[in-house]
């Protein structure tokens, strides 16, 4: 049983920073609907009577990050004085306690604002309970029974497709050669594709460059970013398409820019261009568009992917049940954190759809490895047409940044959840007030803050 | 057309204030998951140059309201400096703008708590224009040529069911007749029906005499709160129905009680007592769950009923589209303002789905009442089956409060969406430095404000 003693255990503190880094500057990350993001997060760090730690965060694009770091000063009220041995033998009832409060879960439910606080509340708990077992997360989760796997999770509202007995079934199911998939895992990582070389902001050369790169490192999968312009996308992954050959992957991603039909209809026409999956045709809330958008580019051999900025279990269950996902994006941040996360594997598993999760942003790649580990070794068990994505940026300021190697994720080693920032990293990049923004407001590279900005300073 | 004189309508300031009423004192309000709301409000006051002002407001429920206040200050850059005239002009254009900012999308996008505090943003500004023209909300939407109209409407992720073309069509067919739509509006005003008799903190006794009550002010329709104790609602249920007799019209709310499985067994022995609808049998994200259920209860002339925690347009549209919804209860606050409401009007009129508007909460009946008069002179053109939500809680705080005689919302008459506070309320009730909350606070009735309580005072 990995439910930790109790001495000293009951949470003294949460504290929580608004942390930006300026990566608009570069136009990374940019996409149809994010045109100058500032990679950022709203940073948890939970502290123990007897001075454990654990550190959680939520990915945010920067402006509103301060609405999520005030979010989680308001849910303090639900965790201080708790014992941190008391949640983790029911987290499903800690789970629900934060996410379902009678009066503020009229700001949700389970979605948007209130969900990525809770998020990085949750994920902050279980980086510590890892600590606490010497583990990193993913071998904590491969290392617990089923049931105690299980009890981590709220059920309301997903027991049409999976109930808590099925769930702890289909693990149990799983079990049989575990120690080898471990064994597998460690010796030789989990595949990677890379969203480097095709941000909407990029020209064509770095497009053809960073191709090159990334096949010289190993990599057999290529996302572009698409949604803007028809020509200019067509032109974009022509070029990619013939960097990369015939035998190698494309993707296209076009972050929630088309209606349904509109969707369809690009699509049919960048079919030549052979890509496995279009990301994000549409609204990330339109469950029936998606299954029609799958239905219509089934033909083509075109794959529906989306879940990134899918709100919750609940979401991606009807997702999941529609057809309307081939390959379903779990974000490490965005849903009520790790327990309503493996929910979603769970569902995925039993309706048979892959789960290719989301990363890049701050922290999650970091995060997203350790669930994929465990749904190799306890889940789904295969990595048939399965991936990590990964983008190169924002890992230098981790204590356990994750590490690709020819186009794998290496096992991480440390115990935790990959989620610690190194001394100096708040420092510097706190906002407004760290070091580099005060020089950037300074030199009038950014504005200064608004009022809404400083209240939490 | 109805977009004013530019002339002194810059937007000089956007006053925001938490405001709270300590409705959980007496159960009001209370239901299966919302045990102790304190009927709440984001109020938001916008001021142009020549000093002419719009109020609008977002529902809440208590804790957190502080959260939707912080989140409308950080909007605020968005707006201050704008010419309202301008964004009359191009309101679809303005209403993008404010819901989806490049980098505040992330933490929504269109949902939750970003999504609340546009829609009270919205409503100031909807407030504003009405002043103006010198003419309840309810009659500028109707004077509205159908172009007009709809360029308040921002037609992204829906034009699979209706395009702006198709909604200018629809509108223009329903010219014929309107002014005596409208005089008819003035003579009769429209149908409401009643939550006040079943709240599930509320005794049998209460229940009782309530039922009496309403029935003699004129009420035929009676709503009462389930989904704890199966036991307790038959025979709370029961009194109601042997009160109000078998020609008067009985409905059930559930709040999200149940999984979708519970819903439709639950609703199955509850049919006896022939309820005219379940409103909200589960998940408010629960699209397919709805309409399993729906496609159970058909049989026993049960129908679904929800809206009020509807995330978007985009959610009501598959709700539409899926039969998952024969009510569609549109809530005043949550969705992001009147330009998406109105959408939704137009959605469930082409799909022939009935519009029952949620009220109750703070200003909601205020408000709502306006959607549903443009919805019979312009749109649907009926009252068949359809009503309009009354709780007689929180009107005495405005100044032009909805009036109910003989079940029937009066036309509202003064310039405005009625969403202007008494003088006086803000200095009693704004949280938590009001002089009723200090009174309270010091009379430990309630606790003293946390830390993140305290931000925006």
């Amino acid at each position: 049983m990995p439910v930790p003693n109790r001495n000293g255990l009951e949470i003294v503190s949460i504290d929580v920073k608004d942390v930006r880094f300026p990566t608009s500057l570069g136009s990374h990350g940019s996409d149809a609907l994010h045109t100058d993001p500032n990679y950022s997060c709203a940073y948890v760090t939970t502290t123990t009577g007897n001075g454990k730690q654990g550190f959680g965060l939520t990915f945010t694009c920067g402006r509103g990050t301060e609405i999520i770091v005030l979010t989680i000063r308001s849910m303090k009220k639900f965790i201080i004085g708790k014992n941190a041995a008391d949640i983790f033998a029911d987290f499903a009832g800690f789970w629900r306690t934060i996410t379902n409060d009678s009066q503020m879960r009229w700001i949700g439910p389970e979605k948007g604002v209130a969900h990525l606080a809770a998020a990085a509340i949750l994920n902050s708990l279980w980086d510590l309970w890892a600590r606490l077992e010497n583990k990193p997360l993913w071998r904590l989760l491969v290392d617990m029974e089923p049931e105690e796997l299980v009890s981590t999770i709220d059920f309301r509202y997903i027991t049409d497709v999976i109930t808590k007995e099925e769930a702890i079934k289909l693990l149990k199911d799983k079990q049989a050669g575990k120690d080898e998939r471990v064994k597998y895992l460690m010796q030789h990582g989990y595949p990677a594709y890379t969203t480097q070389v095709g941000w909407l902001g990029y020209s064509d050369e770095l497009v053809q460059s960073l191709c090159d790169k990334y096949l010289k490192l190993g990599f057999k999968f290529f996302k572009v970013k698409v949604g803007v312009n028809f020509e200019d996308d067509y032109r974009r992954c022509s070029a990619v398409r013939k960097c990369i050959g015939p035998n190698n992957v494309l993707m296209v991603d076009a972050n929630q820019a088309w209606s349904v039909n509109e969707a369809i209809e690009w699509m049919k026409k960048l079919a030549p261009l052979k890509p496995m999956w279009i990301e994000e045709p549409t609204s990330p809330d339109d469950i029936l568009g998606h299954a029609a958008i799958s239905k219509a580019l089934a033909p083509y051999n075109i794959g529906v992917a989306t879940g990134e900025m899918c709100a919750n279990r609940v979401m991606f269950k009807q997702f999941l049940q529609s057809g309307g996902m081939q390959y379903c994006q779990i974000d490490s941040a965005r849903i009520g954190g790790v327990n309503e996360i493996l929910s979603v594997y769970l569902m995925a598993e039993k309706l048979k759809v892959k789960v290719c999760p989301h990363a890049g942003g701050v922290g999650l790649c970091e995060m997203v490895q350790h669930l994929q580990y465990w749904d190799f070794a306890s889940v789904s068990c295969t990595m048939q047409d399965r991936l990590i994505e990964y983008v190169d940026q924002q890992h230098e300021h981790f204590v356990d940044p994750c590490v690709v190697e020819n186009a794998k994720y290496l096992a991480p080693k440390q115990p935790g959840y990959s989620t610690e920032f190194l001394p100096g990293i708040l420092d510097r990049f706190a906002y407004p007030n760290g070091s580099e923004w005060r020089q950037m407001i300074k030199d009038g590279i950014f504005p200064p803050p608004d009022e809404a900005e400083l209240v939490n300073v």
